[in-house]
């Protein structure tokens, strides 16, 4: 990856296995990265047990085999959105993050100095792995943007932190406190989109989710232009010069 | 006042007493207005009773004459940072907003047309008025911003809806998800406190509140030129076009 | 409508306005009659002003000629889903349930009898006149069921008592606790839907949310066979005889 | 009653109906008289429609009749622990309280002057009435320590408020704060608990309820000596010398 | 125990310690037996300090006979209600549950496959292991149920989960959402408890709880046979055919 | 120290660094031991990497020389207000806390054998460390308080459980239940105050929340006679003799 210029944004997502980005948080990379930022993806984990059910269809499938195909999907939407892509390869399912991972990821977020932070939300019922993402995630960050022995040397901005939407939103306490217009970039999400899966279905899903949420945009801004839509759920207050 | 500017932005205060923008929201109406917005001050009351005690000590105190004190300090307070006063009359202690008051609310925010509206929190254990005026604001920004006979003729793009911040925030249910950077116009709010109070107990106090809140501010942006803010609650998700 | 059958199953709509029932509870009405219930959908108005914006934008519309159009779609639409039509007729936007309004739904509750009663939400941030629709229902459904007077001479079991999912579900609290499998049923409330709407847009909206919850109810349950289904969120305990 | 002494304390218990008090609040009510207290119970109705089912199984029975039984017996067991009974009278099944009813109980709060207020949940699904005082006793509490025209001449330390246990507890969000220690008066409150009912079933129903309160009771504190116990929670912060 | 025979419902309960699942959960289990389902209930600890007061008042008392008491009261329990007794002896107050402990549950969650698995609740002021076990049946039940490496040859419908009623209802955040009449199997439950509890307090303490939550039961469904209930609180939605 | 006296009673602080008990508790302590009380400080950590941002700008700084100076700060400050300091040592910046820090903090806890426990709130979205020591306070006072093996022979009567004031006390969570009057102590908070800070910025600050808080309590009790108060959030409900 090229060196990030300087007052350049940074946006980081860090996802539980290897293409939760892709679903939830591709249309808000895509914006960024057309505006000049610079976008970081990371992966604790490949998925490689939970989020890889059809590559394990396959006979004679080995874990090594699943991982590299992973990656390269991963690599692939990421380039499609202008972002880069890294794994800590933690395994999955269940997750772990121990305080060696806890110290990696905090040292991957001074490096990455993001402005914003997106990621899973704190609850899901349906996912073993995505709480765990989360709490390391809003860890890492006080410890990053913490003070003492660490910050009396290097200083970072607190980054906003946003959870993305989850599969069953309101199972998993999300409210929406933002949406992000993507309409200008849904073509490059749907790129992103086709590099991990093979199946059409789930394009198909959260395109129409996106087309609704678009729908939501348009309803609380009265924006008819606006065609396709992220939510995120901002969890710390914003400030701003004027409301 | 002044015939609206196309395209100019306009903000709304609705307070359930005459005084209730100056001490919560003064400073966001000073930045809006010191950008170029139009501002409206509402209070569906002169707070007549519950807001006037200083007032009914002296003797032989009148109901005609308290209402035109506090007239003309909420004019002078809403002169100082820029914005319009008006006041619906409707009595205090116990605020009633019955359905020719609701309808007349309705007809005014469809006639200020607001991007912004600012009043209570839908809870306050302290006040019996607050929650009554955040329950009919809410019914009339729905009601001025809804479909059928009345916007087959008049559209109006939905305001932004915010609640300010009450004196005993926790105990009201508010959780701010906005700070308002009010440093460059904390003169003028100043101002408008000293128009509706004798005693400079209440300036003080609220320059602290500003104070904490801006250090508030300062932590959540790591912008350490913040000195004053005032803290707000989003009702409804914002629409961005980038995180 | 002819006579309840002794011991036949009654099921309960309520909604605002007329044709609420149609987009979010067709198909749980649909599954009853087509196992013998009698069902039964009360609108509490015609949603003249608030849910009929397309008729208003025909010249020289009339109040009198869109609350007839839209009583002959309701009917139509409870027609292909085997419901009798009934609305009180109180105006809406905003709609408003007086004493006396509210005894005429508690009278016909006594006389309905349901078994399950499905309404709006408690709470609904894009709406005026749910919160208040689903406020009377509760109300009256106690009232009906209660003891007393009224009591001493009939009897009511206290029937079930759901919210139907509202618009944008996680901004008005709800939480699905029921998923209905829909998929028998499916075409009669795509029947139900084309009655009550000339565009085709929110006939493909529903189905998509069809589809969706249908995805759910496969993930909570593993039975495959479940194409569409309705979620619901079931406001007090259930007794069953067996987990 | 007699005059109230110099720095008694006061206790007001407001139910909607007659006999709530009893079940609910008739050990603090002993407790307090026991210590010198002066109580004072109002019911917003007799209960009459609601609260009446075995007195209406009586041939012939006359509204005149059942509201008459039913004061004879509250102010039995008002008298049994110590209190005075009072009934505004304003019909039950639906309760309901308009403006004018707000200002008797705010002028009766007034004339009391509680140190303590003891009424029903915000929430209840199992009865219509039980939130609509819960919201009377709040706003006539604030009105009446409130300032203003009436505050000029008296003043009214505020009232702690306390809401009592609920017939469903989790489901009325009812979430214990205190218990108080009733075992020296459980006597009294049993033959409050006798002038209201013929039958014994509630009787040991509440007595049971005392034992498992104190039961928990003990738990919290570790004093063995409890044996029964009332569970309340209390709505607003204490202020205490020490912890 | 015998195989499972082929379509037979089966019922898993996890409890802290041995005897959590008479208490609390019991009931529903003797219904299931008696309706023909298999029951398993899961003791993640003998709970030999937390648990076994009584037992380390006799002198020279081991731990190993302690364990061997409890085991053995554990399963003339389960032997009452039809159910298989197993232990994981992890240990409590505190209870742990490590990786290794983890996988050995999702293990036993695949080999038992529960179509209900019945656990403690999330939060509980008054114990510090029945979070824990929650946490950990949340957790397990997710892998077992989940895809990958695993689901690619072994397929688990995922199991209803429900949480059995706490000792302090309201301070653990449980809310019931289903009852069960257990009035046909009290006589089975009742054995269960004399099989774990010498003193009979305990055994009247639950009585009295079932006979509470019946009176809950036939409030709610009106149905005047319900004499003991059991409740419970669903922490996913139900799938249902009707309402 | 010297020992402990009989029904002395005893106060227990447990924060997650050296200074935390300063700001947040020193009124309340410094009450308590006044009123004849023993109170222990227990830090988790000294706050070397998190709380000392300013002393990691002196050159050549140690770990070893800032651990030094935060015990004697901390040590001078638990004087001023008549207590003793202790600190476990574990670090900070992240706190964790495994299975033998557990025992010790419940060993210190059956030393200690506290009447009333302070400690942090359950979350914190400003500091990683503050709900780790939140849930470990939780989990060693019920260990503790606990039966089995250790409660044969011990006895510890369960202490009550507080959380002392965040600094964003909103997003907390933290709601205040008590507010305690530190009028006549607050000269001694002040003095612990100044020995833990050179800088008055934060004296001022904590001056004024004392001053902010005595005006609630002052609203909550009518007491003219507060100027000075502390807010507390009590976690389990409270056991009195009289409401």
């Amino acid at each position: 990856m090229s060196e990030p210029l300087k007052n350049q944004k940074s946006i980081l997502v860090v996802g539980a296995h290897a293409a939760d980005f892709v679903w939830r948080a591709a249309g808000a990379v895509a914006v960024a990265t057309s505006l000049g930022a610079r976008a970081t993806v990371v992966a604790l984990s490949y998925g490689e047990r939970g989020e890889a059910g059809d590559l394990w269809k396959e006979p004679n499938q080995t874990l090594e085999n699943v991982r590299r195909i992973r990656r390269e999907q991963a690599e692939q939407a990421a380039a499609a959105i202008g972002a880069e892509f890294r794994c800590l390869d933690l395994g999955d399912y269940p997750l772990e993050v121990d305080r060696e991972a806890l110290d990696r990821l905090t040292e991957l977020i001074h490096e990455v100095a993001p402005d914003v932070i997106l990621t899973h939300t704190e609850k899901d019922p349906f996912n073993p792995d995505h709480p765990v993402a989360c709490e390391a995630v809003k860890k890492a960050r006080l410890l990053a943007a913490g003070s003492g022995v660490v910050s009396a040397f290097k200083t970072l901005k607190p980054p906003a932190l946003y959870c993305f939407e989850p599969h069953q939103p309101e199972l998993c306490g999300f409210v929406p406190t933002t949406f992000v217009d993507i309409t200008p970039v849904f073509e490059k999400k749907r790129k992103a989109m086709e590099a991990v899966a093979s199946q059409t279905y789930l394009q198909r899903y959260y395109a129409e989710l996106a087309e609704r949420r678009g729908n939501h945009a348009r309803r609380a801004s009265g924006d008819s232009s606006i065609k396709h839509a992220e939510a995120y759920q901002r969890l710390l207050p914003m400030v701003v010069s004027e409301l």
